[in-house]
């Protein structure tokens, strides 16, 4: 089988689970521990991509030009890669800048049924000659017809490959079977994942995603990330190189820069606590925990109830109102009785 | 697809993670919080089984009856269960004072290539109309026409089902599915499989073998065990049931236990370190783990060289002065060049 790139999103995805908190000196031994084992690209920066530092959902310790010229300091060999949802970000106030601190590589991201938000960033930077791939965010919320649809809106941008989100950690085996052979078969650019581990599958939904064609999978180290964390990446290149399937990696100093550098930078270990896995059974985006939780409270209601009728309802990123609405309307036993109901997830996509 | 059975291991595997120091209160809170959830049994005693408590396994804090007699005292709907290895406990000692305190279900273990040993006592459980199922350890070690020749041996004796273990976190995607189905297609009882997560895939590779026709899964809550920690049930309920594959459980209360009572009882979060990582590709034995990193430390060697060196002699549970002796040779170079050797496992199975 081809060669598998592995996209490391430990210095972005990773500061959802520091509040955003990355410092300068985490930046600089984890570029120094990583350059030059493999991976395909390094992206740095807010949890939310370019633009998104802001009160709103959490502000960077550092801005995002000095995480940026830090990080480039620091990788000789490994490419510097920015992530960006147009919205939270711009051509002028981002990318440009983002260019001028000498970043490779872009991923443009968008709610997984809204490509043609990315196609002035794409086409932009593609103008430009940069490196670029779209992200589809939330992607268990749309049929493979449909995510194949927008990553075909992203191709004829002109992006090098389109990237699988499953923000919610929401994908069971089958989806993402169906998901990725969909857009293997449908796309004449690269495909890739981005899982997240709210079920404990978000390494075997890697390899089911390599399996099913896709040559990028989109991971952290320990799965540092936000919510139940990442694919961890040192699991992805164990599996795949033990399966016949080569990816280049260095895997020793990946497992150094993962034993020595990793303890400084996270605060605590992934896991799985019963929210989590509710969230992502349900597929409700894992920010919400916190304001579900409060809401659960303020309510006396049972927080995985929440979870549950929000993913029922298709709530996404933005629609944090709807979190209390839910949660005073359960409160007053106006919601159906959705307890134990986990199915309906699936049922709504097959 | 039909119900699978879901065996709890938490107050037995668990007991590795706590250097076997689990406590009356916590036997007593965790079978109050799991009794009637719909898991089909709760296994209790040392990490090793029944009679396994010795200085060089590590003792227990509570002998085995009164464990027995704690978790027998709490559980009304769910069923006791008992874990032995021939060798580490016998029939007189052990097996006959379980019957006497209660216990329900028997599990005995052995090497998954020696399945004689446990000949006498499936037998003489079964004569006493106890609920029996075979384990067949370190199972990755056996290509699936050996594990099934063992498993019909154990069904010969009268096991109701026999369970693979994955005792070394090392089982692929694909080693899951070619033993699992062999040994489904070749038995008429139960087959089950009991994962590590060393490569973080020990929930998918439950998943994989349900659907290859396991219907018994044996984990743990939170994933609580030896080494890198063991197949996580919360996970496997909310997949499975995701899935559409019925578990018969009470998700909710399951989650409870998960939250209320798992952390009075967990000393850190499960999660997958480089060591442990190595370990699961290699297929060494989980217990090694420790007297590995002591023998790299005396004789100035990496512990993944020695792992992945152990992996290639086969060393199995008794052979830890092997470690010594790796380590000795590896420190003056005696041993073949192993870094990033990752695919001899899979190709001594194919």
């Amino acid at each position: 089988m081809s060669k598998v790139m592995l996209f490391d999103a430990t210095l972005r995805d990773g500061s959802h689970a520091v509040r955003h908190q990355i410092s300068k000196e985490a930046i600089e031994s984890y570029c120094q521990a990583m350059d030059g084992t493999g991976v395909h690209t390094i992206v740095v920066g807010h949890g939310n991509g370019l633009g998104a530092s802001s009160l709103q959902v959490g502000l960077s310790l550092l801005d995002e030009r000095t995480m940026l010229q830090t990080a480039r300091k620091n990788l000789e060999r490994t490419k510097l890669g920015v992530y960006m949802i147009p919205g939270f970000g711009t051509i002028h106030d981002n990318l440009e800048p983002a260019m001028e601190d000498g970043v490779d590589i872009f991923k443009i991201g968008c709610h997984c049924t809204e490509a043609d938000t990315t196609k002035q960033h794409i086409e932009f930077l593609r103008n430009k000659g940069k490196e670029t791939y779209g992200i589809l965010m939330m992607s268990h919320m749309a049929s493979p017809e449909k995510l194949l649809e927008e990553a075909q809106k992203m191709q004829s941008y002109g992006a090098q490959g389109v990237i699988l989100m499953d923000s919610a950690g929401a994908f069971t085996p089958e989806m993402v079977k169906r998901a990725i052979s969909t857009l293997y078969e449908g796309l004449n650019i690269h495909v890739g994942f981005h899982p997240h581990n709210n079920m404990g599958i978000a390494v075997s939904n890697a390899y089911t995603a390599v399996c099913e064609g896709a040559t990028i999978i989109d991971g952290t180290l320990r799965g540092f990330g936000a919510g139940a964390g990442n694919c961890q990446l040192e699991d992805v290149v164990a599996l795949l190189e033990k399966s016949g399937i080569k990816t280049g990696i260095d895997f020793y100093r990946m497992l150094d820069a993962s034993e020595q550098v990793m303890p400084t930078i996270m605060k605590y270990d992934m896991g799985q606590d019963p929210i989590s896995i509710v969230s992502g059974q349900a597929g409700v985006f894992s920010a919400f925990k916190i304001h579900v939780i409060k809401a659960a409270k303020e309510f006396d209601v049972d927080p995985r109830d929440i979870l549950v009728e929000l993913g029922r309802r298709k709530a996404v990123g933005g629609q944090e109102d709807m979190i209390v609405e839910v949660a005073e309307k359960l409160s007053r036993g106006m919601n159906s009785d959705n307890k134990n109901d986990v199915s309906y997830q699936l049922e709504s996509l097959l």
